[in-house]
């Protein structure tokens, strides 16, 4: 099953059906903040600019992190799993990361079938 | 656009089309592991066993990590996000998470159009 994505040097970025790819965001302690999803131009953007940018499904649109809340994410490290198939973006937020306002999206735990809040 | 999953406080998984959220596995000190795919039944068994389990999209089948490598991941923590379509879990891995045999799948770092082993 390996290919040259999963052992090569070269960005070669495995886009799905709707030409994105996973986008995992944590802060540098390793906190989790968000996940959301990068097409090849939020890529380009985000390496060539050092801040986080995305495709907003929703809003079926190229999104930089913080463009109109100010809290851009600057990007500290950025990697790509064996399949080339998520990215994982190591970044420092300037603010809350969650459009609900707190710092990271993960703000509840699971525990059966019910959520519990972790902040 | 909130919603009772935004805020509220029900295990209420918002599944896309292929009734699939997005599971990412970091270890205790927040390294991270992989992103992978669970449908209702994988997240059902992670939560009731306190192991991983995926939906893998190349088999078509539900997928307990390490049923064959024995490299099982032992659950330390679940998460959800705010719209509820990302699991986040935290996980003491037995062995490698990748099947490339490498502790994460995340073993290369983006340096423009390259990637730079980090292990």
């Amino acid at each position: 099953m390996a290919d040259h994505r999963d052992t090569g040097l070269t960005l070669d970025p495995k886009y799905d059906a709707a030409g994105l790819v996973t986008a995992v965001v944590v802060d540098p302690l390793g906190n989790p903040l968000m996940v959301a999803h990068m097409n090849d131009a939020a890529l380009r953007l985000t390496i060539d600019s050092g801040e986080a940018h995305f495709w907003s499904r929703s809003r079926g649109r190229l999104w930089k992190k913080g463009e109109t809340s100010g809290n851009v994410m600057r990007v500290i490290d950025l990697r790509i799993d064996c399949d080339q198939d998520a990215i994982w973006v190591v970044a420092e937020p300037a603010g809350p990361a969650c459009h609900t306002g707190a710092t990271s999206c993960f703000f509840r735990r699971i525990d059966g079938d019910r959520l519990v809040p972790v902040e």
